[in-house]
């Protein structure tokens, strides 16, 4: 039995699960939280369900690994590193260097740094995460699981923007997309779910998450998808606005006194649901919510999935099969006959019953030309498979 | 006979055609360039094909309309002012106040310029050239005639952005778009040309030309637009990104110094076609061309157009028509030809020999469910048609 911790850090927290393989159970999870603060706060969840939550100064990112590895000992989940088959540390831009997960070495972890360049507000502290793993157990294999991995498939056409060449060239300005491993996953078991190849069919998989994107999976590769050169753009978010004209924020920032971090700091964390609705980036808040202005911000975040689907379908001159995936392509049933019901000229004859429910399935008619499928995801559990894959 | 001047005025420029009504021949045109300057010029051209330069300091707008009313007199043009039914000015942004064409007062002239809040770049010296064509022929209605207009239908699913709505309400930021009155002649043209009631039809119309925009018309009305708050956004254009990421906006201008006035510059006058090509804004030239990034950035235009086609076909469940109009879209056979290669699966059959040739026709095979169409638009014309219409 092997134990694979899997890893997502922020610039002040981590979270991790400990999944044992091969069974891919979870045996303990929790998180870091305020790391560098006084009030730091530590948290672990066992598989019986207990919990325990330490209050207490944690001064960086290694001493909140120590404090894990103390508490996986004390609690008798872990006994010797030596049950460690790796840690995957969940990195968000891995440029156009890492075409794959990889064992990180010092080298490796310094083009972590370094492309903190392009994504500093991830990078960094998934980069800080790493090395505080690989000074704290230096005998554990590390692992970083990129998001834009599975997207170095796209072709130019797709990742480049329409500015001047050299930006590209000389500052690394292209579309590098996200939720790749999730994306790659879904992908794989939708088609099997629809018997096709997955290397020979056209898919539209619909991660609907708190971070939300749309990509175009043509016979196995990813082919386009919506997030740009930041996990920003694209379709609505929980509090990422997706697509915004540059002039406007030029127009705001002018009329508010904003800088441009400022500016995009509110695109990132004031906008898309929260900022229409102005109650929640919560679709559930948003479904139980009464206002006018839920109802419109659940309409645009459909509207705009519907956009990227046509998009893609466009761009591969058809497609076999939509898949939703992620918290509310998993559990929002709504948002799914909504998008459903403006691809009817696709051929796609939505099974509003089998939609009702939630669960791994298939949402459209027998008879459907184009599927509709809900494939649940787990990008923890996809981490921490990769991290068997690259030590075996 | 009526006369009618279409205008198009620029920071230190105005562009005009004089029609002559109601045969809609073009009696002269021509242009003053540098008002401002000590080496303007005036430009006129006869319908004899005989052309005038003068070049001589022209001190402001009202000058240059001087200029142009002598000119018209001094070559038989014009002999008395109320031969003019009026004068047509393109304006780029009416806001949420203009839903339609308008006789210009004082106090609607006003509320252009107040609008120059949202279009600084347009609307201020659209605005001077309106005022100096009311003092300097005072007797002569003046229309200002709005590229945003048509899209006032728009629902607000579509036009707002995923932003806090404060800014919607507050900062009008939205989506405005452009190029209304060519859309909706074009669009209106095709569906008689399918023999379909403007009114029950679902079309797309590709408005390509230097400034290049995609609308979904459905029954009569502007449905949705590419282009955004500004005319920056949407699909590649000459010179102008179309659709950017904020973030890597504000990571160019971190790298580089920029200001936002700069970078949003940039985005707008050496992006699209040039800036991916490096060699020119103008497609003729990047046929001609052999580099591989001036068929790159062929390529992507045509990629773009076909995103918005998807797109658009499913926000508005299926389209009947696709139609090509302006610089591009009229004659450049290629970009055509590319677009609707891709579009096979919404049944549209190309028809690639009718495509060879220009001029308004039928690109799509009589069996084709999906009809392709040609339509050259004329957005002077136009300008004039709403004189005519406003002043009769």
């Amino acid at each position: 039995m092997k134990k694979v911790l899997a890893i997502n850090s922020g610039s002040s927290s981590f979270k991790y699960k400990l999944f044992s393989f091969p069974d891919e159970r979870v045996i303990a999870s929790g998180m870091a939280d305020r790391v560098g603060m006084e009030n730091a706060v530590f948290k672990i969840k066992l598989s019986n369900g207990k919990e325990y939550i330490k209050n207490t100064a944690i001064p960086n990112q290694a001493a909140a690994v120590k404090l894990l590895m103390d508490d996986l000992k004390k609690f008798n989940v872990v006994k010797d590193l030596k049950e460690f088959a790796g840690v995957g540390h969940r990195v968000v831009n891995g440029g156009e260097i890492f075409k794959d997960s990889a064992l990180i070495d010092q080298k490796k972890l310094q083009q972590i740094f370094d492309l903190g360049e392009l994504a500093p507000l991830h990078n960094i502290p998934e980069a800080t995460g790493i090395k505080a793993f690989m000074e704290t157990i230096p005998s554990v294999p590390q692992v970083a699981v990129f998001d834009t991995s599975y997207h170095t498939s796209l072709d130019p056409i797709h990742y480049l923007y329409s500015i001047p060449y050299k930006y590209y060239k000389e500052d690394s300005i292209r579309k590098y997309g996200a939720h790749g491993i999730s994306v790659e996953y879904v992908a794989r078991r939708a088609a099997r779910m629809m018997g096709k190849n997955p290397n020979i069919v056209k898919l539209i998989v619909c991660h609907l998450g708190s971070g939300a994107s749309v990509t175009a999976v043509k016979n196995g590769k990813s082919f386009d998808t919506s997030m740009g050169f930041s996990p920003l753009t694209g379709v609505t978010m929980g509090t990422r606005s997706g697509d915004f004209d540059p002039s406007a924020l030029r127009q705001l920032m002018h009329r508010t006194g904003m800088s441009i971090d400022d500016a995009v700091d509110m695109l990132n964390h004031e906008s898309g649901l929260l900022g229409i609705s102005g109650i929640s980036s919560d679709m559930r808040d948003l479904i139980e919510s009464k206002e006018k202005r839920a109802k419109l911000a659940r309409r645009i975040f459909i509207n705009r999935v519907v956009r990227y689907v046509g998009a893609y379908a466009a761009e591969m001159d058809g497609v076999d099969g939509i898949v939703f995936t992620a918290g509310v392509g998993e559990h929002d049933s709504g948002v799914r006959a909504g998008v459903m019901s403006y691809l009817k000229y696709l051929g796609l004859k939505p099974d509003y019953k089998a939609n009702r429910t939630n669960g791994e399935k298939f949402i459209s008619m027998p008879d459907s030309k184009v599927k509709a499928l809900v494939v649940p995801t787990n990008e923890e559990l996809m981490i921490a498979r990769e991290v068997i894959r690259l030590t075996r």
